[in-house]
């Protein structure tokens, strides 16, 4: 069975690593990555998580077209990780502007569409970034509704959904 | 049996769409909205809900009174949706000042009168504002936590109990 | 059985109380507690503690080698509960500056060898803090990098583990 996995959780809370352990139960694995390097700290990031999933991933970069990029994934593929979702929304933001709404609503869509019928097993990491106090900046606010409302959608068109917390899951679904 | 629900999670978890698809089980409804529009975001986002959960309710606004509003409830009613504590909470907060924790603990101990023996089926929702940073500002951290203070006593009164994250729910109790 | 017991949860989530009421089915008790009092305000939060938890508990502090602290835990202790991790990552953080993250991973390395083999069942409390907006204070990054790091650690080497959400229990483990 093809699965859609949805996994979130805090920042350090082991989401990427329980999505990577997943992933590595399969032979043939890509990782899609949405995250961009813009300065040092994030290319650390990015290099940390590299090093940690170590070989045997082919890696693909796609910080906007993420149905696209799904839908190219080489036969034969087992497995797509996609790291992450809410890098993602926070690209299309600020890609987009004043109408990243709309058109987060429309990638979301596209997005949606692969995943009734996916290629393969696709494990989608996604962050919790609403249980916090209200942003005093107004950006902040409408990221978080915005990543908030992707994850929903994700998360209903998910075969299985994972809250991870101090690097233990929670099954939600 | 006349249950009391409460309904907990993050911005954009889902809580007030999971709260209402419980509450349009039931025939006779009221909602008991607890925000008041400042601005034209708070505006947007009640017109939002109200637009969301369509007609079949009866809106009663009731920022600060909440155990007195639903003492009135009219007889016959099957349901009361109140949305939300923390909303409440900080409308407490804001009108009694230097007093508020006093007040809040009031109006909490007259709110879980009426939960003890409710006039019907009580929905309530609230938002999770404590797992972030602890904020820098000190009337941020004085919410967050009044706001759990409350949480945590009226999830204690209830019969149910769900956080919801990413649309889906952790049943608490 | 010696059990090591992981609580964590947001700001006023009851994870206190929760690790509190573990500790009291236990006859000689000691409290390990890893705050100290900076300023007004964590001196009331500190007595306010120490207030509800009444009588009963031994009362070390240690805010920063907490390993030796257990290690000297003396014998007929049947339970220290310990309050809290987030707070002992947050002193060697401001104590070793620059070299933090080495320091914390040595420290925990040292506590994680007391979990093996532990003296008597341990409590440990700790914070959700990374399930908000990303900081936009470069130290907070770090500092919710540090103490998610430290929750998956000791979460992983515990024998139970507990998200407490509005003053109730998900069992994590």
């Amino acid at each position: 069975m093809k699965r859609v996995v949805f996994v979130t959780g805090g920042a350090r809370s082991g989401k990427s690593s329980f999505a990577l352990n997943l992933a590595l139960r399969f032979q043939s694995r890509v990782f899609l990555a949405t995250a961009q390097a813009f300065d040092l700290e994030m290319e650390e990031r990015i290099q940390k998580h590299r090093d940690e999933r170590g070989t045997g991933f082919t890696t693909v970069e796609e910080p906007v077209n993420l149905a696209g990029a799904l839908r190219e994934i080489p036969a034969g593929t087992e497995v797509v990780l996609v790291d992450c979702l809410t890098v993602w929304t926070g690209n299309l933001m600020h890609r987009f502007g004043d109408e990243s709404k709309e058109m987060i609503e429309k990638e979301t869509a596209a997005l949606l569409s692969v995943l009734e019928s996916p290629p393969c097993t696709i494990v989608l990491v996604s962050n919790e970034v609403g249980m916090g106090i209200v942003p005093e900046n107004a950006m902040a606010r409408k990221f978080r509704d915005l990543a908030g409302r992707v994850n929903q959608k994700v998360a209903a068109a998910a075969t299985e959904a994972y809250l991870l917390c101090s690097g233990l899951p929670i099954q939600l679904k």
